[in-house]
């Protein structure tokens, strides 16, 4: 980290300590994860951190004039074949390059791993006992990671339950199904969990929050008896924003670190 | 259709009506629809119309005693390797082969087909000079169909334009992204279609109604300034139960023609 | 299996019991095994034992008024669309579903566990020192199991064993080919298991009992010196239906178990 | 086919007038049909024809001194790693090259062929009226080809027409199932065509004659009241060679033509 | 193309006119042509052009202070999941991204194009009436394209021919084999086109230049008697690069155009 | 190996040699290898050893009357659907079996095993301190094996290094790309082995000899700062012929064993 006398810290040393929060090992198959533009040699001084790179993030990041932005959803998913200004994708890695800003994010790695997205959206909902639902493994400190957590509420009427996920997340609205029980046992997956409705109704759990929920899982939640709530894909992964642009500040304490002001989400309710 | 003197209407002949509304030429590969379930020599006397073959659905059409049943979402989507009372759909079939009832369903032919789901829908909202967006042919009649539909509307701002939705579809809430125009030209696809964003603005339109509508679709539509709004898949596609049963009661008038009563949509807003 | 004071037999006790005859985690891949149709909550006060759940059997099933059909083939194989009266299939689910009858079957799990199909069949034929060929594991007592089965004979003209064959099955007519060797040391293989024709070859066998042979086949086996005989598919697994039925009716005294009387094979030789 | 003075009838000669008989164009796409041993410019005074090039048949062929062997199947089917004494097709080969044989085949083009292997086997049985039951197209003389034919016989049971059958193909045994039916209209296809009894019904057909019938083929023959006969591959495909050897003769009389006298079926009843 | 008063030639401008050159519709389907980094709507006043969009070229356009590079080979040919500074294909990005320079190309629609790389070979080896060896349509000028030409020479031995190919392309050295014929017609395909050799052969070429050639091919080559001459990927494709330029330079006054200086192939002979 | 008194080495014999030279196990997955053509029991006195099966091979080994043709490339590489004189391989196999000759290849399991084609290579150049780069598993000796080699040289200068190259593998020419840099780690790999280019980088080589390069590679490799070497796949694969031949004269002394005197590369530089 150091060169000559003065230390200057790098995207690399950014990238490392990433690794320490949410190990590239966590990350599924198919999914993208770390250094997806600029240079790893690249010294910083100032940092972005925001849920996603588009483009009005990088804008954001280019006009404040960090040095890296660090997202949870990548900057490129799928493979692309060309850089252009025709996409917003293309416009998003011509303006970090332009200022000279590198990209780096951790998502499925973070969705996994202990204190990542879904410990912090547990947290922000008050669960208590939280447990990781569909383990995949230890990590280096011992604890078990996976996709969703689950945990307990002093047992309440759903209407109950829904203000709470209302207020602690700052949601404008909330879709649910009404799966006829009263609130004790939560299951949590921030982002489009919904798949996982058979592990959290095998967990034990009568209540399950997640998003992006179609037609069919909600009906299949229904006739499950589960209660299903979309408090929204932004505002179940947002707050683990602020607990790494934290940590990552108290890592580096030589960095400035900011959270993105600009970024919220697109979806209203009416 | 005679035995007798006496003329009795059997599913055949109900079936066989259903292929002018809505030709199974007109349905996508990947569909299942027709007869999925009874006999097509069985005789009619009580129709349910509903939009799913859901199990309370098919419990209501048990104790009205009806005969055969018509929605629009089929029986058996995934082919099945097993009829159990452990799975929704077993206990639906189940339901409808204890109580002799048939089940005959209209897909994506009846999205497709003039005068069906989306049309329904584009007149619900009131839209004028309604056309195909995504013209797939000519049916007998040489009217275009195909998927979408877009229409004008005598221009207006965005959230005028939500309160017509949510009160002539009776939503109890929408879901939208804000794409920064007026409403003059409106494009929409009952259920799912959020993937024909792009040839909703080829077609000039610069607002979207459809549902199930997931975090990036609705940023896609952001970056493209696209007005896109989530109406429920149940709210997009239910209208066009009373206009099929109205359809059906008027070319079958020796049949009792029923809409469902108890089928809602489980989706509540909060 | 009790409620209350009184002993009420399930479905699920029946399954559990079969679990412990022929383990699911012995069927193939491909397979579709256990319950298949009806309700494992089910009572039950009589089963009807059968090789196949053609729509034959399933009406004497209804007819005798039996609770659960066991099959050794599955009622559904390939996964269905539809379940509807224009296919055998859709009849047999119809005609059991309307007269409240589960259907139950153990297929591969059944051809390879210790002292089914296969052992059944090898002990017809009165093979001595019977060994599995082909094996694939050990179960809950230390016995090995696997699809094929060998044993050994006195040494005697393919003619005479064709005799035994023919009797000890009660096959109205064999096809075979003749490799040219007397026989010794035999492999059997109930239904169609021709392409384990080297497996028997390499455990030492110079005869091969099995069925659903082709034109193909038979030349494979005159070409390696192997007597390879064709005893039809019914007449080598069927067998196994009475010894299923006797140990069912031995572990459920308080429940009627017939074997069907109606099915028979529908091939015939002229 | 004159090199100075002499006629001298070549391999390349021979193939050219099987075109005529079974133009490449009819076979099905997984077929390998043509010259598969030897060469084009052998010049050919003595050619074998068989329904197969199984071992004996080759043997037989260079005992001769045969230049050519003619047959129906492919001397190579799945295309080969090696050419050993390891393998059957490895001693066939080696058996053809040695002894300066060429081998060239017609297999489902000659199956499809007007005049061909199906429609020997349809005047075999005495069949009236033959047409092709599944037409792919029309060849050069304006005829229409395809797979299967059919034909009409005088009304009469089941047991009369397979009495016909068996003698006129002088088949040792037959396998059928009994569609309940008498027999007025006959499907004919030689070789495993059971896949093709859909096609035979809707033709009209109450019987079908084919081979290599399985199991469930024959109860879903029964199921649709087809009465479907085994008659052996064989017996069914090897009238065709008796047509073709005197074809042959007749379009190149300087050559000696003879039918294999070793070949015979090796799957016997009992 | 004007703005105000003064003409401003775009990206988009070049683009359209490449079009009339190498049409997008002659590109093989799993190519990547067109506009591959930067903007449609950048003004154009310096245009380098190269056969390779490697790092150096990119620097070289970078430093002169191009607008726009257009290449033969495309910038990203397997899709990318990131631009980073770690591959050779990120650096190049950034580069064009930093510097402001769009990157444009023409492959497999310019090897096939009237006129395009194939053609210049041909015209470069001096060949005669020169043809396309595998005609894929007729463009609008009612030319035949496709990838392959031939053309005649006078007749000479392999030796002459070679010296005239390493000349003409200014090859450092040559690899081929030869295949016992003197040289009177020769098929060419710049790049690595060695496996139209078959279609060489059927066009009646005895000899056919080409690059990438690899040791199978050479022997395929001496096995079928033609000459295959090895003249490197970037000696036969790089001279389109200079009557691309003269192209460009003559529809575009206003616009400076030049051949990079430093791009030669870095695969030497020894 | 004795039969009566006389002992008669025969072809399985020799297999089982070869299989403690270059084991089966270690070849890779889609190769083919061992008896290609002939017969295991045939009894050999003269083997011709080369290191393709080429067809001018073939007949050199039938005109000096051997009875096996050892060869490091496969007679048949992709399976074949015929043997005929229309391909150079059916010439070759029919040239074989004419003459008796069998034929047996090690390719993948030589070029991995210790002692083979790459251990030959990096000795024929001068390496010292040999190791694999890419180890697979360890033989029965305990020593590892896999694809590629590397070794150390005296530092010096590239141009320095291709004059070794050239004579001591007696290359007519060589093809290269300079990495910049001095020679003094060298991985080898004989035969199209370029792929492996970033395993050489990782063991910390600054060279790569190996052939069949493509135009992409020597450009990758020019990236990474590698000299790449392709100095032929015949030059770097021959080697082996004469150490095999010499292993096998030793192991088989009553046996004539002779190198190909025909075969050469068909490939020349100019």
């Amino acid at each position: 980290m150091a060169e000559g006398g003065i230390s200057m810290t790098t995207v690399a040393d950014v990238l490392h300590y990433l690794e320490t929060l949410a190990p590239r090992s966590m990350k599924m198959d198919w999914d993208n994860v770390g250094l997806l533009c600029g240079s790893k040699k690249q010294t910083v001084a100032k940092i972005l951190v925001a849920l996603d790179p588009f483009e009005g993030v990088c804008q954001e990041a280019a006009q404040w004039g960090a040095d890296l932005l660090i997202t949870h959803h990548p900057l490129i998913f799928q493979p692309t074949k060309s850089v252009t200004d025709e996409t917003s994708i293309g416009r998003s890695i011509m303006c970090l390059i332009k200022n000279g800003i590198s990209a780096v994010n951790a998502h499925t790695n973070l969705d996994q791993a202990p204190g990542g997205v879904n410990d912090v959206l547990a947290n922000k909902l008050g669960l208590q006992d939280i447990a990781v639902i569909d383990p995949c493994g230890i990590d280096a400190n011992g604890a078990e990671w996976g996709l969703l957590r689950c945990g307990s509420v002093t047992e309440q009427p759903l209407a109950d339950f829904l203000t709470i996920v209302k207020e602690s997340l700052g949601c404008e609205g909330l879709r649910y199904a009404d799966g006829g029980k009263p609130v004790r046992k939560v299951a949590v997956g921030g982002g489009a969990c919904a798949g996982g409705m058979l592990d959290a109704v095998r967990a034990g759990c009568d209540t399950f929050v997640t998003s992006d929920i179609k037609y069919n899982q909600f009906w299949d939640a229904y006739d499950l008896g589960l209660n299903l709530i979309d408090a929204g894909h932004f505002a179940t992964e947002n707050p683990v924003v602020a607990v790494l642009a934290e940590k990552i500040a108290a890592a580096f304490p030589e960095i400035e670190v900011k959270i993105s002001e600009n970024h919220h989400d697109c979806m209203k309710f009416y």
